[in-house]
């Protein structure tokens, strides 16, 4: 099961990947024991100029293919399952988007993560844009735990 | 007039800012002479977590003003009149964002913007997000000119 669809209810609203927003774009993450791979095709308004993908929904799908990779990530060394156990939530700390080359509108995306950094206080993940096999985008993410002002 | 809304026609469709997407967030950059401001109050299924601001969002609103601040700050020099004559369409080679702390979801939010490097190559930029007088937001963006492969 995505990553996303394992956090629990009061985690579960967020614009980009909660599965109890009715208006967000549902990223999923599917784990695969090394990686986070997603795959998202934007809506036809989600462009910058006709033709080309919003570069905000890039970084909106970045943001939460990494959170959930680095949840995915965390998860082993504290006995949990990815996907099948409740994910823990992180928060982004920082986003760091460099846009490679113009994303084309219309084809599927395939987001690939992985985390590079894994300590108590931070996971650093590293996320890749593919249309087809032609990375557009790369990104370095910091995710940092849910701090108590957030806890709900 | 807000920079975004003298893009030429071709160039107004973005989801973030263009006048002429239906269904897009409508930021609109205010040029005083020296600093781009605009000013957004997230919808209500724009959160992170109930009660923040969700960072894609953040990052597609730093994103869409940074370019509006780039194409008013390169303006004069070519002779041009920021919100008066048409605005060159500049695209984000990188989006640098730094999530401060959590940004809270409800007031409107301030971006401030100001062009901090300026060749005909680049235009560096850097945003903060306020609420009230908190900055809980700070990026740094490359803007580029628009490439030919996107030229219409």
């Amino acid at each position: 099961m995505p990553i996303q669809d394992q956090y629990p209810d009061d985690y579960a609203h967020c614009y980009g990947c909660g599965r109890l927003n009715a208006h967000g774009l549902h990223v999923q993450t599917e784990w695969n024991g090394s990686e986070g791979v997603a795959r998202f095709r934007p809506r036809p308004e989600h462009v910058a100029i006709p033709g080309f993908v919003y570069g905000g929904l890039l970084a909106s799908l970045i943001d939460c293919h990494a959170i959930g990779t680095a949840a995915a990530a965390s998860m082993p060394a504290a006995g949990l399952r990815p996907g099948v156990d409740p994910s823990p939530r992180f928060v982004t700390a920082g986003l760091d988007v460099r846009f490679l080359k113009p994303t084309p509108h219309g084809p599927e995306l395939v987001l690939r993560a992985t985390a590079v950094e894994l300590t108590a206080r931070k996971v650093i993940v590293e996320v890749s844009v593919f249309v087809g096999d032609v990375e557009t985008v790369h990104a370095r993410v910091v995710a940092a735990p849910l701090p108590a002002s957030m806890i709900r």
